[in-house]
């Protein structure tokens, strides 16, 4: 176990470092109604739970501070344990002040995670409920918070459990039958079992499908800015994420790619993928095929790709085009982007060079010439992609992995039924699945995989 | 006024910004308790004051997040109003769509220190008192949070309304006088109003005495490092600060002088006097005889004269240092610290250099040498210089002026009962001692003088 004795009552500051009113320190565990008795006048195991108390915290004749105190008696709590969360002047000074008191009177300092850790040991949120506050502590949009709280609401969980509850059902079948192995029974309908498995397969790859989404929701849409070099890659990369650049979470668990640069548009996040690799190599104006361009194109799920209208070699510019459609595949959107035309004094001449391609714009990324129209597209196009239907998506690469294992075994079911494999051979698999669905919301944990879940959130919670 | 209506209900984040487990939005005034009615499930005017409640906000049927309401009826709150202090997930995100949903119905934003303006409006808190707790939130040493607790436990302000409260009979007997001052009576004894005034200006004076020692411990004791370049300055202060390097506040109201560094040694902040403007105008080694330098220096409580162990002239630093002394004051103590010691091999011979000089150290900044030494005398120094008999300080450089002015009022009335003016007169310098005292506790203030306080605190206080 990573994690310390569950029976140790914790304490942290569970709100933000740095001077402010208010912080709140808190307290979880067996003796969190007892720890504050040399300190605070009233005693706390006596009042009632979901209770408030005003009074000041001293060190003998020291007054600390005056503060406020919210009783939460287990199982009424967060953490499912006695729970005390005291509000005091958010001084660094006197936080350290009263941690260290507590400490002294024999409090140890939460470890990362360890409330949510608690949460979960004593049921009162699953795995993936658990996972989701630290993802809604780092949400940063509407559709990244919204998806967070669907998971934390449990949704997610309910439609793993429905899947699991409907192959369970048929796996203690199938482990009766082999109990009674010797009499060539069997109570595991095959057919039924067969179009069981394919629709839980159906689900889960279609959960898989959402990743894309999910991620895409959850870290930015990203989208890859291609262009030989002093096409204004740059420049229109500052004049999207002008004013509203991002700041980047730096919350540990929320892990990226090599990113250039985060901002959010309309409401949707885009991440704005690094091709300056490009540079390097490149030897000839216009030629984009350069291998570690290519290879983030293809993660992009848009792909913007760079042009001057004054220098522009239609024919050139259409095979690049046709060779990037033909290589990122046919899930990323690809838009010609004809910048500079500031330079071309002429309307109609202008206009003429977006006449021959779908999907182009004319744009100016140093005056600012339409941006606009193209951040709607991009938000648009966001939008569309990210499929606003369902509310279960998965966000998470740990549940992606644990619904592409379940796939693997789901698999390996089917294969069996059609080589009519014995029942002891079906069970593994059915049991493999349903240990890979199990491990989503914790069902099925190891003391390594919590510890490196929980040691990913924020100390104080 | 500079503030808004009070009868506003106001909100603010009272937690610092950024991201961490919870968060606290702060909501005042008399629609506290129904604001949140369309968002959450509860109705918080039916509910008992001091009492908790966990639930969803959520707007329409949009989950914004599960959160924690504490619930503190008016006048049983800090504001004396109805309060409710919500505790959210710290996510950027989520504090601002609920800050956004109690706008949407209402509220408004708190301006800066406007709930404790508000509490100091409904007598919870006097002027004193509220400008501790801006004192509290901003002390990084123990001497300064002692004293803003003492200040915010109103043991200041006891002092200054025993005061008052004894000058107030006096002035009323006069008063009286006036009412009838054609049958020429003298209900106030004018020796024991003499009397009187004497006591209550030596009480004054000494209040005046402890902004001195009040200010050090708020803002850090001054000391000021004198030398000529290349005696090692620098390297010294690098080195008295090192690990322990202050964080610098940056609250509003907590105004300085221009300052090098901020330290705390043994508890005891320290403030190092930046005497950089010696070396634009020096001509010659140990030549300390710079008026910006002697200003600095006069200005300090502790005085650091470094010079060079090689090359030091001892005869011209006896000099310096006897004009050193008489200048800075009887109030300040100088030290001699004989640096780059370890460039002298011949221990006798460096202890011969130290010998002649009372307070002199041997040091080597850039080795360490002598430094633990050096550290603990300054620490001495400074919390002999710091009365710790009283725990009434002055910290603030309004109430010191707000006590000249008493002192200066207080003058006249002695002036006058010498002269025997008439009570008339006397009355006029009664009072201005009455107002500027009240001043101190906001008994007297001007709406001027309270947006000037206020606006220096934090938003959220």
């Amino acid at each position: 176990m990573q994690f310390g004795n569950p029976n140790d009552t914790i304490c942290a500051l569970s709100t933000p470092e740095g001077v402010g009113a208010l912080a709140i320190i808190r307290i979880s565990g067996p003796e969190a109604l007892t720890v504050l008795k040399p300190y605070f006048k009233k005693d706390l195991s006596k009042v009632d739970t979901h209770t408030v108390h005003y009074g000041a915290i001293k060190d003998g004749d020291v007054w600390i501070d005056e503060v406020v105190l919210s009783v939460f008696k287990g199982p009424r709590s967060f953490t499912g344990q006695d729970t005390v969360e005291l509000t005091c002047h958010g001084s660094p000074y006197i936080r350290q002040r009263i941690l260290q008191l507590l400490i002294e009177n024999g409090c140890r300092m939460a470890e990362p995670g360890e409330y949510s850790m608690r949460a979960f040991m004593n049921g009162k949120v699953d795995l993936s409920q658990a996972e989701a506050i630290a993802d809604l502590i780092a949400s940063s949009s509407q559709a990244a918070h919204k998806l967070a709280m669907n998971q934390m609401r449990g949704q997610f969980s309910r439609k793993i459990n429905e899947l699991r509850e409907k192959l369970i059902h048929f796996a203690s079948l199938i482990e009766l039958e082999l109990d009674f192995s010797e009499e060539d029974v069997e109570f595991a309908d095959r057919n039924e079992l067969r179009t069981l498995v394919v629709e839980i397969q159906g689900v889960v790859r279609e959960l898989m499908a959402s990743f894309a989404t999910g991620n895409a929701i959850k870290n930015g849409v990203p989208v890859a800015i291609l262009g030989a070099p002093n096409m204004g890659k740059s420049t229109l990369l500052n004049a999207l994420l002008g004013d509203e650049r991002a700041i980047v979470s730096s919350i540990a668990g929320t892990t990226r790619d090599t990113i250039e640069d985060e901002t959010v548009i309309e409401g949707v996040r885009f991440r704005f993928i690094d091709t300056a690799g490009i540079r390097e190599t490149v030897d000839e104006i216009e030629t984009i095929g350069i291998d570690r361009a290519w290879d983030k194109a293809q993660k992009a799920q848009i792909v913007l790709y760079l042009v001057e209208a004054a220098t522009m070699d239609e024919a050139r510019v259409k095979e690049n085009l046709d060779e990037l459609r033909s290589r990122v595949g046919s899930d990323a959107k690809v838009y010609l982007l004809i910048n500079k035309v500031d330079q071309i004094t002429d309307p109609a001449q202008a206009k003429a060079l977006a006449a021959d391609f779908k999907n182009a714009y004319l744009i100016s990324a140093a005056h600012g010439t339409g941006l606009d129209d193209l951040k709607k597209t991009l938000a648009e196009e966001a939008r569309s992609l990210q499929n606003e239907g369902s509310d279960v998506v998965v966000t998470n690469i740990r549940h992606y992995e644990a619904l592409a294992n379940t796939n693997k075994a789901l698999d390996g079911v089917l294969h069996g039924l059609e080589s009519r494999i014995t029942g002891d051979f079906l069970a593994i698999d059915i049991r493999r699945a349903l240990h890979h669905l199990g491990e989503i919301t914790g069902e099925i944990t190891t003391d390594d995989l919590l510890g490196n879940i929980f040691s990913k959130f924020c100390i104080g919670k």
